[in-house]
């Protein structure tokens, strides 16, 4: 387990992060339009502001910076690829959020984009914090290399799109029973495994291959990092499956126990609480397995998976 | 005027690219995941398949098209970034039709994807159709220099985003009252202009772009192309407005008269029908005038702007 010293070193590290990915978020959706755009209506861009800007622990793009940062990326290069990653997980809490979707009115404690604004704007926030996601990426900015930046902006299309997270919405819509072939159908463990690893582990995989992306490392490498966003995401979901039977409202910030009022398999009724908790242990001591010989350099990754393992929101 | 002869060469072209876009979205989109996929979900695949197979003329494709032919650009290349763009054109078609946006049932003559699956459905099928052209555009088979692949992906996301279609979407629901602040306001022509600049103008000019990028042109070359693009995005808008308040809806293949019922502003109801008219002359002229440099080569893109501002549906 993780010291004082180390435990308060991760936690100002990660503040860091969310402050920086906060300022540059608040930067690039600023009111003035970039070259090539004729307007930035007021509109849109308050509900985009309103679904990216003031809140959440911006835990990808720390990941985007801390994989970054083992290979040399110069920060402000990954921050530009967290900021972009950013906008795809906000833009999928925004439509997850809407009544046709998962319905809920409260997220990190606010009224949703929806609640704030109206469906039609969210809907195009939505949208727009997409496709937003991919004119940063593409920036020279991100990275001086065309090759590099196109590498990210594929495997982020791909992280996100059907083969990721959307279609991990989908299949998690099709689990509440919303549609007639599949309801009532019970998921087998490797079904739930299939469901999480798209709709919350793709971009958490995508946040620690981005690194070794822009940093051009070694296939080694950049397989070491990808087997270990594979278990953190593994690990991300056991601990909202937890979250969801054990916690707190209040402390989580959205409605709790709702994955047993949907009839939703998770890991935990598949592994049972204890199992769920071994099953964490055993996720971060092969993080930190798969990290060993990037020896001191990787502690802050491994402190993350410790992190993600114990949160409690 | 042209003659019959060169009118159907221009309309065995145009079919031409609507097969071909066809055949090539229909492999793009096969059941079997691409690498680095887990899996892709049945149903949101159905729904995008029905989001953008089966229908359309394919005009923003085959613009693609003959603006790389232009440029000696590979026909294969052009088509794959005329698929991207037709996945963005679509799904922004997909999204337009929901409820809580223009609320239409029908498209070319077939229900809108949220009365063919539901609304959950269809909005993660523009979402994922918005992500897979990303995908597209990003893959070597666009073309082999990553830096043409990435100045495509810059250019599409701005074309998509707020400072684009989706803003023109935003300013278009407000056009019709929609929220508070601005419900009743008088729409100027500039107004208007600006509107349809992004909603509809946008992509249509990427796709003129989208040539000279591919074909690496010159800046010159490049810059006439761009101006080409402007004046047929807005002609094709004003034939548009034209054919909502003349055209028969059996032939357009959706609902006509919407414009006056949702009391919006359109350059018929600015210039009037004559002046709307005139203003289509003029624009195609300027077509013809900018496109002279290439001689007979552009050939096909005069016939375009003509079938742009004459057309019926």
């Amino acid at each position: 387990m993780l010291d004082s010293t180390s435990g308060a070193s991760f936690s100002a590290r990660l503040d860091a992060v969310a402050q920086e990915t906060e300022e540059l978020l608040d930067r690039l959706l600023a009111p003035s339009a970039q070259p090539d755009e004729i307007s930035r209506p007021r509109r849109l861009l308050d509900a985009m502001r309103y679904g990216s800007l003031g809140g959440g622990k911006r835990l990808r793009p720390f990941l985007v910076v801390e994989s970054a940062a083992l290979f040399g990326v110069p920060r402000a290069n990954a921050l530009m690829a967290g900021a972009a990653l950013e906008c795809v997980h906000c833009y999928s809490l925004v439509h997850d959020d809407l009544p046709a979707m998962d319905n809920d009115d409260l997220r990190r404690g606010r009224p949703t984009a929806h609640k704030a604004f109206d469906d039609a704007t969210a809907i195009l926030a939505g949208d727009g914090l997409l496709t937003f996601a991919f004119d940063i990426l593409s920036r020279p900015e991100t990275h001086p290399d065309a090759e590099v930046r196109v590498r990210l902006v594929n495997l982020l299309a791909r992280a996100s799109g059907i083969g990721g997270m959307a279609g991990g919405q989908m299949l998690d819509l099709a689990a509440e029973g919303r549609f007639a072939p599949t309801a009532g159908q019970v998921m087998s463990e490797h079904d739930v495994a299939t469901l999480q690893s798209m709709k919350t582990g793709a971009l958490l995989r995508f946040a620690c291959c981005a690194g070794p992306i822009l940093g051009r490392a070694s296939p080694d490498q950049a397989a070491a990092l990808n087997r270990y966003g594979i278990g953190i995401g593994q690990a991300f979901q056991i601990a909202d499956d937890l979250l969801d039977v054990e916690g707190d409202q209040a402390v989580v910030g959205k409605a709790t126990g709702k994955d047993a009022a949907a009839g939703k398999a998770t890991m935990v009724q598949i592994l049972g609480v204890a199992g769920a908790r071994a099953r964490l242990q055993a996720l971060v001591a092969d993080a930190e397995k798969v990290l060993a010989p990037f020896g001191a350099a990787a502690a802050t990754l491994i402190s993350a998976a410790h992190f993600i393992a114990d949160r409690r929101n």
